[in-house]
């Protein structure tokens, strides 16, 4: 049986251009043998931040601890832990832990995209 | 901006056959274009369950808080808050909370299944 808790994983870094102090633990992927969906756990230390960047698959994420601010097409919210919020294919968005503390959260994406093509990080 | 947190929406109950004490939140489904999966929150008062079904679609679920036991393909093992587990399609499955304390979780499925069917609670 399938069961990981991501205080138990160690995290990869994000080496994407724009990400600042971000960590991954991918908890559920293709490699897994997922089919539609993958689930990631992010992490971005204080004054960190994700890429602010866009891409033609969706992303449905759940926060799981301390807060920070998403901006997404332009709009900017606070973000805290218990929030769901959803970024629309090609919406420019990023995750900012800048409210005095970390930001952990939960990032779905599609397996694949564009007709079959892997989705990074998935 | 898409923004839901499940302590601040009222839970429908479950009345699906073997569903005991069961509440979900839809936190991103098909109603809001989410084109591939959907993001479901429940939760089991102590001593319920979901039902034990099996179907021809995945889940993908986190543990959001409590503890209780987790049955997938005949084995059970025991789950707590940060856990993340797969659910195979056509694995027969079911969610206790018979650790003396509620379970919620976060459980996110494929918006569609069987070439285009919309799946239940999405």
């Amino acid at each position: 049986m399938l069961i990981r808790n991501a205080s138990e994983m160690p995290a990869a870094p994000v080496t994407m251009a724009g990400a600042e102090q971000v960590g991954m633990r991918l908890l559920l992927g293709r490699a897994d043998g997922a089919p539609t969906f993958a689930m990631r756990h992010f992490t971005v230390e204080p004054g960190g931040h994700t890429p602010r960047h866009q891409h033609n698959y969706e992303h449905g994420v759940y926060v799981v601890q301390g807060s920070g601010t998403v901006e997404i097409g332009g709009e900017s919210r606070a973000i805290r832990a218990g929030d769901s919020l959803f970024v629309q294919p090609n919406a420019l968005h990023q995750f900012r832990a800048d409210r005095g503390e970390g930001l952990q959260f939960l990032c779905m994406v599609p397996t694949t995209f564009d007709c079959g093509q892997p989705t990074p990080g998935a």
